[in-house]
């Protein structure tokens, strides 16, 4: 399948672009084609180092909509209710949510959901009624993405009410050496998925660790 | 310290007391002595047959709290009101809760916390002000505790608001082989760790797992 990463010059959209790129054809995202190609040409640079080739293109957020069957919604919270009402296109495409709805307060973070419950919920509401959401990367840090020599070896819950989309996203994160999909069931638990962030960045914070991840066995 | 297990002989109470009972004074509390102590046999033959000596007393819950200075509440969320209102003495003790306000809505589990927020600020409330109270081991599955060949190589998320109390638990956690204890912050974060574990029903449901654990990295 074709990716398409809108914000995909942001640090988990790079990380998730280096990581994608030596399997598929990789679209960035920007709001400036520029500025997606000057990360493009970073991640090609990134990959060539290490000997493998890859397909890396950057576009303008409408234009990587276009291009791609499935599209990596790689921006914070504060842009999500903007981005998706720019958008246009998204009918019957696969769009992925790593968003999280996080608040730092004091000293520790918290799951922040808008009324909808959670960022999932939010996004189904404002994208075409036919997209097929699924919820999916919350839980992997941007850091760890983006360094190559981190083996990556988490797990990446997936959420979503479409049993084929949900398939094909397994698929992606399966594709991504060591990474390991789980089914976490429908749309509607996209909360827990969604607030397992916040509680990997206390960990992190409060148990002196970076970027902390997750595996279920 | 002296551990209490109020609730021990349901399924977690008695696979902790399985845990602990070779390293630490373990009291199973109980409604009725004679099942704390039927209980307490139980695990005393599991252990013996493995060649573990240990020291497990069946008590009635109100006898375990007057024993203990550490005070497990293994219910489930739906006694906790009842039996934090029935117990004395829990003044300046240590008070560790597992409790978990998880419900089913038709195929997949959700959290539901009380109105103060999570089990554990409600646990907070009806608490004297001086107990000492942390939340943890919301996220291992009974069974696994209870499966002595299972090594529980698991990671287990502490918050609370005193500091010495949760290093406390941080020991007893560490005490059990392979499973390692992790400070997730204070109190507040308590519905970060609880919700954890309705997801973690859910991958063990949508992706055919059993009792799943978790492990951060």
């Amino acid at each position: 399948v074709r990716i398409g990463i809108i914000g995909g010059t942001g640090g988990i959209g790079e990380g998730m672009a280096l990581r994608m790129a030596p399997f598929h054809t990789v679209v960035i995202g920007s709001r400036e084609t520029e500025k997606a190609q000057v990360c493009c040409k970073e991640c090609e640079e990134i990959l060539m180092q290490r000997g493998l080739s890859c397909s890396v293109i950057g576009k303008t957020n409408q234009e990587t909509v276009d291009f791609a069957e499935l599209v990596i919604l790689a921006i914070p919270f504060k842009f999500l209710v903007s981005t998706l009402q720019e958008l246009k296109g998204l009918e019957g495409k696969i769009v992925v949510s790593p968003v999280n709805p996080i608040e730092k307060t004091g000293t520790f973070f918290s799951y922040v959901p808008p009324p909808e419950g959670s960022a999932g919920l939010l996004a189904k509401k404002l994208l075409p009624a036919d997209a097929r959401l699924c919820v999916a990367f919350n839980n992997v840090a941007a850091n760890r993405w983006r360094d190559l020599d981190d083996p990556l070896e988490y797990s990446v819950a997936v959420c979503g009410d479409d049993e084929a989309a949900k398939e094909t996203v397994r698929q992606l994160i399966a594709s991504v050496p060591h990474l390991k999909p789980l089914d976490a069931g429908p749309l509607a638990v996209a909360p827990l998925v969604e607030s397992l962030t916040p509680l990997l960045l206390n960990i992190g914070r409060f148990s002196r660790m970076k970027d902390v991840g997750v595996r279920y066995l």
